[in-house]
């Protein structure tokens, strides 16, 4: 609210919906039990829609629905003690339900991120602006977030502009797809600053979202997701002896650059680490990345 | 020949054709005086054609021709006792003009880089391909380069393949232009090593080249010349308070990246810094800038 960066957060993708709630249960403690060791000031935690419509090629891991982000941190978060940014996929739901999910939260541990429609023909309950006003009407206190996409602004050079409309209508901060491309993002933050600048208006803390990658299945997941990755990196990635060490590299040397831009800026940033995968493996090195860019915040 | 990099060039453009002998001498000594605190391998000579036909968009500074730069050295540069790389835009040459030049040169002290038409449709006197030939009958010891062109590798995906053409047809080095974007610059030096690699061929150098800019102009010409700046940078350069010396500071940062990048690689590399524009204060930043790079070669 004050628009000040430098936070660390944590994104979650929620237990399949076909999970038992003992199962849930389980899977939420040892997460917890992981991220004991981070200082963290907030979760994230995802809404999954089936997004093929948004992409013709076959997703490299198949689409199983998962558990609802609002029910799972209400059922099995209850001991993370920290706010949580849930994200709200808007079409998935009618306003009824989405009114009354508004209504329920308590805006001192819940925040939100509305993601309109993966597409512009799929049918949606409720679109991305109407949510926005739902907001405003039942929950005003609530902090709504909203996504920006470096790679769209790399396409229509207008992203900074969606983010400024999406401000007026109620967004408090950013959070981004993961990054993999430091350029692209740079450009994004940069018309967003200038813009900023010129409307004589503070910009809004951008948090940017990182991940490692332990196979070349992950790195082809990430780009059917819409993440595009420098042929450099993937260049590195397909080549590395240890591909989960090189994306940890990367990783690390692609935050590094971004929070010294956004400061050298004066844009406020925050920190998102998930594990795009559910191995082992890559859930470790990421709460090793979130670790490590834990102590380069000026928190 | 034996593919080593970590070497310094710094590259000239002759003075107007409409110059007289003793003004160009002039220009010569003034230029010769200037590079004496560097310790440069070599110098670049460049062929400057009249390339309005490659970009329909006004030129922001207007095309005066130039001196021959073979007669350059020649005539006016015999003081200069190091090696000259002399560019041919060998579409402007007949046959038999390339083949005496070619021939009258001493491979101790002259190498050439051949650039082919600025566009298809543009009527040339002798092709690349033809060029080439003629090198490699008339002047086989005469060390040969090509260019290398990071944004255009960004649209086609081939430019490490034509690269390696080019080294078929005799090429031993190649020298890109001014490089703005390292993502661009890194996207190529990658695919072209890990190319190399699976053909079990070493890597040849290749010379970046680096330039400040001084004015919002000089940047204009930049991008009308080809070159792509990223949004971010130009976003810099329109808004810094000093913009030749936020350039500096550009170049010098892009040109780090890539030797680091190129070291880790193991591709060798040399640099090359040019002035665009023919102001005092953007051609004296050129050599401080070259003198800052030579610093930090592995010589």
């Amino acid at each position: 609210m004050d628009r000040r960066g430098e936070f660390l957060l944590f994104a979650l993708t929620p237990p399949r919906q076909a999970a038992s709630p003992t199962k849930a249960q389980e899977i939420a403690d040892l997460t917890l039990e992981r991220l004991r060791a981070l200082d963290l000031d907030g979760l994230v935690l995802y809404d999954i829609d089936d997004e093929s419509d948004r992409n013709p090629d076959e997703r490299p891991f198949p689409f199983l629905p998962t558990m609802d982000p609002g029910e799972y941190l209400s059922r099995h978060l209850r001991d993370a003690n920290i706010p949580a940014v849930v994200y709200r996929a808007v079409g998935k739901y009618d306003e009824p339900d989405l009114r009354s999910w508004l209504r329920a939260q308590d805006p001192e541990r819940v925040l939100s991120v509305f993601v309109g429609a993966s597409s512009t023909d799929k049918p949606v309950a409720t679109s991305l602006g109407r949510a926005q006003e739902l907001r405003a009407e039942s929950a005003p206190d609530l902090l709504l977030g909203g996504v920006a996409i470096p790679e769209r602004h790399g396409r229509g050079s207008d992203e900074h502009l969606r983010m400024l409309a999406k401000q007026a209508s109620g967004c408090a901060f950013f959070v981004t797809q993961v990054v993999y491309d430091a350029n692209a993002a740079k450009n994004l933050v940069s018309d967003y600053c200038y813009e900023c600048r010129s409307r004589g208006d503070d910009p809004v803390p951008i948090v940017f979202t990182f991940s490692v990658c332990g196979s070349i299945k992950t790195l082809e997941f990430l780009q059917w997701l819409g993440v595009e990755v420098p042929r450099w990196i993937e260049n590195e990635l397909r080549h590395a002896e240890d591909t989960l060490s090189a994306s940890y590299d990367q990783a690390l040397a692609t935050a590094r650059e971004l929070m010294a831009y956004c400061r050298r800026l004066g844009v406020p940033f925050g920190i998102n680490v998930e594990s795009v995968s559910n191995r082992r493996a890559e859930i470790e090195a990421s709460v090793d990345l979130a670790a490590c860019l834990q102590g380069e915040l000026h928190r």
